[in-house]
């Protein structure tokens, strides 16, 4: 009997579901151990049998990088839904018809500006809304410094405009760029502590400040204790990739999602087989690049999933992968890894290279396939 | 009366639809001058209305990157498809579906294995597959050296097995890599001087090859001649990006796909403006990071498209862009571009860029927009 995933065309986004709840298991656990809630980050997947699986395995609501995704979450009965980005205005009118629906859906700033535009917006419209205020723990991106006197004018404007402040938030997106632990756990216990000490700082003026929510995958991870901080959030942990294998955070053999690809050609005198998985598939990112070990646009596995030492995709075209086998690899190219032979490749960056697809190729432990589709656009 | 643009949410990909017209005209009179068919390749839109208007300002069918783009096409009635990848042996069921339906598809292939299964399929099916042999003119990528012995065997299996032998193809890949006239021009020469060697050598050996069809935009634009050559493929002309501006084949105000954005935030400390478009909306490519000038993930413009001197996407996260202005713009960065305030940014590479959106919003010269539905996924 041939197996499920031969009958697959190619290039396919393959889910290795034993793997992925393992993943959920491990991120959950340490968070209860820690005593947090996790509301996971579901921009990674964007997947409905993924988040249920997450809130299965006892997630707090959800995270949301777009409001399409906060719509999909609802109409599946997922209620408690932050939008992690700080809102444009003009999007208020889709927020508010969410929440009228029923969603209980929380929103996110980091400006005097963004506050005054959701409490004129809310009066306007009889909305007491949830808003979180973003903290900047890094310096990578958004949000206030914790010691900015604007936090409190903020909280303030909020406050004073009827909304109800659920809390302050923050992302250590700059442990990215690590790859040891003990700048890990340091850069997790500033995520923490700056994030309380927001919070601290907004108490101590006389403003409630009920919640503080930090996170990203390789803090998560690191973090030695989570003192004072309500929930985490983290998204690639569910599938895991190899930008977070180089930081440390996972084994190579934890990574969940792979693309299967088809062998189309060969180049011998350059060593080159040439697949059909090129950027179209692996998505353009090369998270790899600056970090300890580069592996092109992907790691090169066997049809089976077994690493290939040395092998990579060292190039690609929008339908073309180049994959170079590495010195170890390399006699026998035509023979070993014939056209129409499978291959599967590990990605850089599990959120790019979802987005690439419309549909999952969910395999179960059993080997059957289940397709899972996934939102794309906004 | 407010502008259209202005109602649509953001991040929105948007064709400039006259400046669309100008590049297919510019590109269709360029190959009736020079005396060649342009069937433009299709993986850069994926949008059907971008396809009729290539079709009605004279294009001789399509090329396509994958089957379902054939399909698409074929269902809106063009008949003429060419699927310019290496066909897996696993796809020609799907292959054969379609011409049955009475597409008249025509596959490609670069290898004595891969002319096998075709031949092996092909009568099988009892079905007179139509083939193209692929030429490696620059050692960039897949394909058969015009002096490569087995480019005669290749030939003499199809014409054999009773296929029908369209003729030779190339695609010089290398030409993103150059940024003068003259090493443009010279590689257009080589890659009509090898196309052509190769159809010659097939000929020479008593097979038909009929065709002869090379192509890539930058080549295109450069050829001096076309002589021997039956068709051109050519993609991105229809858009034109940044690369293609670095490269030298159209100047800054020919690019016709920009990114809509909103500002949602300020780090003023450090110059940056904070937007809706991250990588999810730009893509990851980072085309130009090699070129003479590198945009970052892009070129900020003001929302009516005025290109804004040193103004740039300089970071991105997946639902964040971060946008620096340069020396000559940073004072005032929160008055002059508050939030809620919108940007459009034109994309390094088209292709990537598009990919990323569900629908392109295509304008009009009276400003009147229109939802143009583009393909995802296999």
């Amino acid at each position: 009997m041939s197996t499920p995933i031969a009958s697959l065309d190619t290039p396919a986004a393959l889910v290795d579901i034993p793997q992925m709840q393992r993943n959920i298991q491990r991120m959950q656990q340490r968070m209860s151990s820690l005593g947090v809630r996790l509301r996971p980050h579901i921009k990674t997947s964007k997947c409905l049998p993924v988040i249920q699986a997450q809130i299965a395995a006892g997630a707090s609501g959800v995270t949301v990088s777009t409001l399409k995704e906060a719509e999909h979450c609802f109409a599946a009965g997922i209620r408690d839904v932050f939008y992690a980005v700080a809102i444009a205005p003009g999007k208020l009118p889709q927020a508010l018809a969410l929440r009228r629906k029923g969603c209980n859906l929380s929103l996110l700033t980091d400006s005097v500006s963004g506050a005054e535009a959701m409490v004129a917006f809310a009066q306007q419209h009889d909305e007491r809304l949830d808003v979180w205020i973003e903290i900047d723990c890094d310096g990578h991106r958004s949000g206030l410094a914790a010691q900015d006197p604007v936090l409190i004018d903020v909280a303030r404007i909020l406050s004073d405009g009827g909304l109800h402040l659920r809390g302050v938030m923050t992302h250590a997106g700059s442990s990215y760029a690590l790859d040891s632990l003990e700048p890990l756990q340091a850069l997790a216990e500033q995520e923490r502590a700056l994030c309380v000490r927001a919070a601290d700082t907004l108490r101590a003026a006389g403003l409630a400040c009920p919640e503080v929510s930090i996170g990203s995958t390789p803090t998560a991870l690191s973090a030695l204790n989570l003192d004072g901080v309500t929930e985490v959030r983290a998204g690639v942990y569910v599938f895991f990739d190899l930008v977070m294998r180089n930081i440390g955070v996972c084994q190579a053999d934890e990574l969940a999602l792979s693309v299967l690809t088809t062998v189309i050609g060969h180049q011998p005198d350059k060593g080159w087989i040439i697949t059909d998985a090129g950027w179209m598939a692996m998505s353009r990112d090369r998270g790899t690049q600056r970090q300890r070990q580069d592996f092109g646009y992907g790691q090169v596995c066997s049809e089976a999933g077994d690493w290939i030492d040395g092998a990579q995709v060292t190039g690609a075209n929008q339908e073309h992968g180049i994959v170079t086998l590495g010195a170890a690899n390399s006699d026998a190219l035509v023979t070993r890894f014939p056209i129409g032979s499978r291959l599967r490749i590990l990605p850089n960056h599990a959120c790019a290279t979802g987005a690439q697809f419309p549909d999952y190729h969910a395999v179960d432990a059993d080997g059957s396939v289940h397709t899972w589709s996934r939102l794309h656009g906004w």
